[in-house]
């Protein structure tokens, strides 16, 4: 097992230095590139498939709660990010800016989009004229750029891909409960595609989204113990519909002010699993959004019939649905194995002559490090039930340590030596900024989520009576 | 059939006034909208569904040809524009140009792609070492930016999407065969999914991509006799390669410049789909690529078990897999059969007390205007059977139409009437610029794509021998 090891040192240790962890894996495993702007990656195929196969499946959650896809131009009029004071104040410090196209100085500069509420909330002015016309449900997958001081591959970069969904309604009721209805939608995508336990709640008035009334947010622990925000839906209120004149005639004959919201998740999600299901040996991917579900490895692929059998097998479950990938390459059995380990591929089937002989195929779960026998008879319907343990096994697994990773706080001294193990801190709060704040400061910890019921009775900052119990985390 | 005159009557005339036909359909069965920013178009569900349709198509025949999605940046530093001559003549003067980002004015001003081969070159030197690394054949779907002075949605916008497809090899004659094997990808493609017939060919000196060694194209007649270039491959030779550094070790050790070729298509396409297949009462949309291929309109629908009926066969036919709406609206049967032609509605079925009794439902077929009378046992199949036949109708009335009016010029002056006429005209060319400009210039049409082999024996303009055979017509 020498080359093993010589493989595995070429990524850095996951306890000693995560970061380096992180790097040498988005690398090595090929899911991404620099790119030659500061601050921007490219995508490569095997990162990109993830994200396909996420889109394909949020996608269809999407069209079966009804919402539709249509695509928002790029370049927003400077003077459209001003109309909504909280919104310009959040976004114009890391806006890209237009100046010049076609040779000539525009004589208004545009903003390539950060998000798009403003000229979606524009075009819906333009197409709401009665409540017949209500709800608009839409969504765009697109790409967005937020100039970022420091960057790291899918989890902050200066232009990422996402989807962002906006919705127009009648009444703030309809609005709000979509807010929450789209969160849930995450909630539940993440667990059963991502199988990845999040932690959900209101955002703080700080955290929020800039120009929103109340935002939601998805929160993930990773293996160090930080949180990523994972996915957020806002509440605009009037907002966004007041500074884009979006209105409606209602039944009773009067122009009124319509509702919105948002939502949206992004290429970060890639960065999320990485963080939450990878181990020492590198990637471990969630079968419903690996590329390759199934890698099959001959054993001895010279000797008559192995490979004939290998690919086989390999149409076997391929005509059942299932992405799989024969490594018929010239290098040996250890060396694929070490490889396809690394890139994370959640079942490697071994194949061998005395294996054909005996009817069997060995499996090996990256999930648990397990080898076992199954039959080849069956092998779709037994490989297929195998790929839905090791996604419920990779849940639980990250379950049990967002679980075991709670801990309550009741002063700031607790709050800090929580963070410092690695914790999520569970801890009251009087509900004022300036304690807040203290929080950051004090432990470099901000408020991820709020949690529904407020359970603690003191404030971990000031003392006073707590208003809300948060999550406190250092997060990403 | 009142209303049905009123409803015709909000589309100009497709004989007298085609550009306002396109304009009102593309408008009024909400495909498109104009964005805030000239130039640039919002596409709309309707529109955007057309897109996915064709998206899912073409990526399934460009993945079973393996090449493999990634994603690229969209900003590109402005020194890649430069490194090829010939690129930087070609696309300097309309792109878009990012000079500030964050709050700063940038170093180095940053280009909206307008194309990628600069940034995907620039990536695949880093990529290709060995001969072992090629071919590597990549496919972004994304959004670029070219800044037109004259624009209209589908056909020229500052801003669409595309796919830009891009591939390396270690030797030229591969990368020229994949250059022709993607032409008749597209060929195929256009034929089958967008019931499309077109011209292919090699483009011309004056018309090839700005950097290539060759462009081929796809060219399709609209109903006015003008051509659409509806895609284009070009094979790059070195250029790229040399400009970029994009080297291998060969098989003898030596280092060497690979070859390479892209291929892209767009949202142009719909534009093509538009005015191949549109007729006087609006959009007519091949089967493959139609939101909604069938729509059912209930007759006397306040009638017991009409609904009910209509709700039935619409589930048969989406298990079969078919993109199926039930209008049940309050408008009369009337303004429905109007709006679903207007949107081009591959087929539409009728089902009232009268066909439920007699078991069978009114077929109206978008593309003859013909109604018809099927059973309702195995409605899917019956129906799946004339969507297809749709579709070949379709592909033989626009061929048909081209075929009709490809007219021989020995002359300029037959030239001209050629394409006043709405032809395509073919005729002998010398092979030279100044003859080339001349049929511009003398009759506003542009040299499209040679024909393969070199038919006519005078050119068009000079009288000297012809070297190639060229099909000129006015172009969109």
């Amino acid at each position: 097992m020498a080359k093993n090891e010589q493989f595995v040192s070429q990524i850095a240790d996951i306890e000693q230095d995560f970061p380096q962890w992180y790097t040498d894996v988005v690398l090595k495993t090929k899911l991404v590139d620099y790119g030659p702007v500061k601050g921007t990656m490219v995508i490569r195929p095997y990162g990109y498939a993830v994200w396909e196969n996420i889109q394909r499946e949020l996608d269809s959650r999407f069209k079966a709660a009804g919402v539709e896809n249509a695509y928002f131009p790029l370049l927003i009029p400077m003077s459209f990010m001003t109309k909504e004071a909280e919104h310009v104040e959040g976004f114009a410090p890391e806006v890209a800016v237009v100046t010049h196209a076609g040779g000539e100085k525009l004589q208004e500069p545009l903003v390539v989009r950060p998000t798009s509420e403003t000229i979606i909330g524009h075009m819906m002015g333009k197409w709401t004229e009665s409540w017949r016309d209500l709800p608009l449900r839409l969504n765009q997958w697109c790409n967005v750029m937020r100039w970022e001081k420091t960057t790291r591959p899918f989890l902050r970069t200066s232009e990422f891909l996402w989807q962002e969904g906006h919705s127009v309604y009648d009444s703030g009721e309809e609005a709000e409960r979509e807010t929450l209805n789209m969160l849930h939608l995450y909630e539940d995508f993440a667990k059963e595609v991502l199988c990845m336990p999040v932690l959900t709640g209101r955002k703080t008035e700080k955290e929020k989204f800039a120009g929103a009334v109340a935002t939601y947010g998805m929160e993930a622990m990773m293996h160090d113990g930080k949180s990523l925000q994972s996915g957020t839906t806002h509440y605009m209120g009037q907002n966004f519909a007041k500074a884009f004149n979006v209105q409606f005639t209602d039944k009773d004959g009067t122009m009124k002010y319509a509702y919105t919201m948002s939502y949206g998740v992004s290429t970060r999600l890639i960065g999320a699993i990485i963080m939450t299901h990878g181990d020492q040996r590198g990637l471990v991917l969630p079968p419903p959004v690996a590329p390759i579900q199934v890698v099959i490895v001959p054993i001895a692929q010279k000797k008559e019939g192995v490979l004939d059998a290998c690919n086989a097998l390999a149409d076997t479950l391929k005509n059942a649905g299932l992405r799989v990938k024969v490594d018929d390459s010239d290098n040996s059995p250890g060396w694929k194995f070490n490889e396809w380990e690394m890139k994370g591929v959640p079942l490697r089937v071994e194949l061998g002559p005395r294996d054909i002989e005996n009817g069997v195929m060995t499996v090996f779960r990256r999930d648990t490090l397990e080898k076992s026998e199954l039959p080849l008879e069956d092998a779709a319907e037994s490989v297929k039930a195998l790929l839905k343990k090791i996604g419920e096994t990779l849940y639980e697994k990250a379950k049990a340590r967002m679980d075991g990773r709670i801990v309550t706080a009741k002063t700031l001294d607790e709050l800090l030596d929580g963070v410092n193990g690695g914790n999520f801190v569970r801890a009251g709060w009087c509900g004022c900024r300036a304690c807040e704040d203290k929080v950051k400061e004090y432990a470099q910890a901000t408020a991820r989520v709020m949690a529904k019921e407020n359970t603690e009775e003191t404030c971990v900052t000031c003392g006073k009576p707590s208003v809300h119990t948060v999550f406190f985390a250092r997060a990403y």
